[in-house]
């Protein structure tokens, strides 16, 4: 099977290394080109990443010279696709030359996902919002976002509960340090600490859920009609945001109906789509889980998974928490799930 | 002025050294008892106590020797005050035995706090429920509680807000590990984590608040009529417990209200009750705060007032994150300023 | 190939579960049989034990009833080799016990290493240590121990150096609080603190670090001949010991020499050990390495291999960090080593 | 008693912070400017300072408006003193331009303590070093600089055993992150974890404590004459360095002999200097001791005395761990006690 050639924009912070990781040996991808700011331009890979990732650097990438964020060296002629992980500022012009180029764009940036014709995709949730695409003018090129890393989890915690008729959502966050970054937050500010602040955070997961929960109707996205009500703050946690949600429902459900929503939620096949997890949403019925430390990474979750716990009932509420992987499921995994979605329904050429 | 004496039960955890902490310059009350658990009796209260305040073991209690947790050597010859920081099932019979005695127990555990005819008392909130206590059947002595550390927080978060006719409060909260005890949290569980249970906890925050901000009318307490959905969660955080708070309203308020509310909260006098803060609610309107290691413990807040920010008014909610100093107006402090008011008002013999 | 039948005993605590976790799928070892207190006794592994593991527990222990440690229902009959993970105290008894049995007992506790006809064992240092167990008094059944988890890092950076004429060590500990177990260190000590006291772990290093490098001539072990002085502190890191090491020679030694004895320094065939690490010693020559989160488990290192970095020569003394996984090559996995060496050499019937 | 005029270099970091927050009130010094970065410059200290500080920002300086770094508007005709917080590149031209100009500089940083007629000065330890001074060729004015952070501690460990012939030092240390500064060490390298290295801190504990530990002969200073190993590393700790020191002497000393040198080791008369600790040493006897969260501000302890715990002997050799407050005794604290006894000796005109 032919390999898309792949550019990973912003290839040394923390969520580029992660897609530097999970497309080192990638069935249908292959890393040709990486950017980085311009102090790093010109020189190997390995030589000017600080590497956090468990895995070692893929051979392949070792070498690769980098280029620079804002060179226009990156083109159709030796690109099919490129992962962004681009600041959200350098990267909103940046991702519009390259789709006009007709480069397929998979941004993990927040500079697009509110744009009228830029769907923010996840597979097992929204797949027809893919759709929308077609909507841009950018010739065979296109922009596809994944969400906030924090929204990414509320979604799936959201999805399977649609069907009983969401009145409002109540999410307050327990964020790690890797979402801001490398050196995005300092240790005198977080050790023994909670910072009761992420800017831009509550905004994001208020308006990215109602989109991606949101209706398709070929034309655009219509949002979903229930409030999202948001609380973000950072703890001292290396990876994985935890979040505690209540649901109010405009109907009676019963606790085993929820739980069985969360059960029967279906996830995608994994040979056709080889980041995705089997099982979207695992359910635990233990006392005091999920927990950053011991459910981000099991045999059964490699991070794609969305751990759900703690599922209790009030009248016509719903209480649970819940645990996403920030820099996979939240970042660099979903959006090379998308790519992948988009491989196999046609869109990439 | 005459000083009562004191016995302070569970004298050797995190609360009972702190009770011994701010007892040893107390200008009503002197410590004369001390007790612990069996192992410890018979020995002096400096050779046993594994000591985590910052002062010093005052000089005056270095050489008590300790009382085990269940002897009756305690009685109302000795003592007209005792301090409880017992564990809750230890708590309730020797309560009652010591106010059967005839002595005041100003209790921390949670044993008889939803009692019919014990107050939970917070001074600058529900004085009035002290009066409650004449409903109790011990003779001259009674049973005065204090309220669990979370709940602490929470009510003086509600209380300035009553007037604006409360629907429902969401609570979700940071606990510090200081909340469990000495040996409560072990390292392995918390170290770069955060669970999402602590047993009991939810319920205490509902049932408690609605008790605290309830209204009585001579006979009985009429809990508050608005709905408490906790959550709650330990943070790897030595001391205070931050809280993320919804409150939805039936009316219109704005922020401005809401703010000037908080702002005007008034304090006791401080000459009087010399553990009282003398502005109870601290607001910061500074971005990112309050947070456990910058403001629990500051020039303007020695652990008894409450620190509000981030107040966010959304239609007719508003958002906002609250810190208490769990070990201090949570606990020890808290049953102290209880102490020292049913002392002003003329309840202790 | 015959499986050999396994016991672990003390099965449910962090080394306990990492003993279960490696031999879920061992190609020589079979899991029969395993113990814990009394409490646990006559209940299924999966229901008893608070799994902290990546892994899940392996499919073939999740129905194993526990058996009380002090029983004796563990025998010849039913077991070829014993895995002991108990308390030092409970251990020194039951291990004779089951040797005599003729059980080939793996011990990780300390009761018997200093015995001084039972070998600490590390196959890549001192395999013909294991001869030592022909004078023990067992008939068919042996003692062989592994060292203190920090004294297993040390002797890796001491071994390739002995060579060179060593007068004397400084080892200076960074100890997680894993090596203190489960319930061993409480947050309330040691979060954003340093404790510098762990019972017993100076004694331990200074005394098996010289058993271990010292010549087996047949009859007995000599200690080597040169002084170790150690200093050891508790950090609040998970997993992973840190060593700050001087050793001075009574020879000039080259920095060339010294990094060239660590990267020529042999591990075993791991087609023949499956346990053992391809290369026992990382050499790493960037500025601020060994760390915990980021050397302990990676591609190149499964838990076995020691990490050894910032090499710094000065006159005849060598200043160096070494990084050792506690709990894998520190414990459980080095134990699991020496019963594959044993059988190996044709220890085990 | 008139009031010396200040200046505070660098007022807005960490050791800024407590310059500013232990000069707000003291009876000989009076803050008058203070400098910071040229984005800092022109606005109040209230508004740009992110104040880290328990006590509050002391009212006089609220409203100072902060100068650049680098302007000259610092002059003798409205300054008498200035403390230095600056980066060590910056601090080392601006602090020869001060003395030129009259002012007497005491610096925090280490741009010229090893400059030949520089003292280091710890007037507990090396008073007489002060008369250095007189060597320099800048008028009226001079330059006093005051330790790295880590040797100020390793300097109290030494000075009172000196008098037993050392022959040799090996120490390593367990440091804060409040030691890089406020932006330093990112949450990502640290939570959790130990960097074993900091950028040329092995090399300043090594030169500078044998210079402080050496001898004045009214010309120059003769460094000490044993030899000194530094091994550095980060921690998880907000504040307080902690060391493992062990100290080989060319005679035989006795475990009592130290001991008692530690505890008659002498501060200076609190009234006269302010600043300084009643007993700079003090000696702990508890088994686990000392620990950056217990024992680095108590009651006794205000973060100017070293605390010194686990004294062992073995052979002729002693070894301890030692604590100190890296921004106190480490950092502003120090410079502020030098400039009180240059006071004192006259050298403030």
């Amino acid at each position: 099977m032919k390999k898309y050639r792949i550019g990973i924009l912003g290839a040394t912070g923390i969520v580029g290394q992660r897609f530097v990781s999970l497309l080192g040996s990638h069935p249908h991808f292959e890393i040709v080109s990486l950017t980085a700011s311009k102090k790093s331009a010109g020189r190997k890979y390995s030589e000017i990443v600080d590497w956090y990732m468990r895995n070692d650097i893929p051979e392949n990438v070792r070498e690769t010279i980098i280029v620079n964020n804002t060179d226009k060296e990156i083109s159709r002629e030796n690109l099919d696709i490129v992962f962004s992980a681009l600041p959200s500022k350098l990267a909103y012009d940046i991702e519009i030359d390259l789709a006009k180029e007709g480069i397929a764009v998979f941004s993990n940036t927040n500079a697009h996902r509110m744009d009228i014709d830029v769907p923010i995709l996840i597979p097992e949730i929204n797949a027809n919002h893919l759709q929308l695409v077609g909507k841009q003018k950018f010739g065979t090129g296109f922009i596809v976002t994944n969400s906030n890393c924090s929204t990414s989890g509320l979604v799936f915690g959201l999805r399977p509960l649609q069907k009983f008729n969401i009145r409002e959502v109540y999410v307050t966050t327990y964020q790690s340090i890797s979402g801001a970054g490398k050196k995005g937050v300092a240790s005198m500010d977080i050790l023994g600490n909670v910072i009761p602040f992420i800017s831009g955070e509550e905004e994001k997961m208020e308006l990215e859920t109602k989109k991606i929960l949101g209706t398709f109707d070929g034309e655009q996205i219509q949002d979903a009609d229930f409030d999202i009500n948001a609380s973000c703050a950072r703890v001292p946690v290396l990876e994985g945001h935890l979040e505690s949600i209540v649901v109010n429902f405009n109907e009676d459900v019963s606790l085993e109906e929820i739980n069985q929503s969360f059960k029967s939620f279906n996830g995608l096949d994994t040979n056709t789509f080889p980041t995705a997890p089997m099982n979207p949403i695992i359910l635990t019925l233990e006392d005091d889980r999920p927990q950053p430390t011991r459910d981000l990474l099991t045999e059964k979750n490699l991070g794609m998974a969305i751990t759900i716990g703690r599922v209790r009932r009030k009248g016509t509420s719903v209480n649970f928490f819940l645990l996403v992987h920030n820099t996979l499921r939240g970042a660099a995994g979903a959006s090379i799930l998308n790519a992948e979605y988009a491989l196999q329904e046609g869109f990439l050429k």
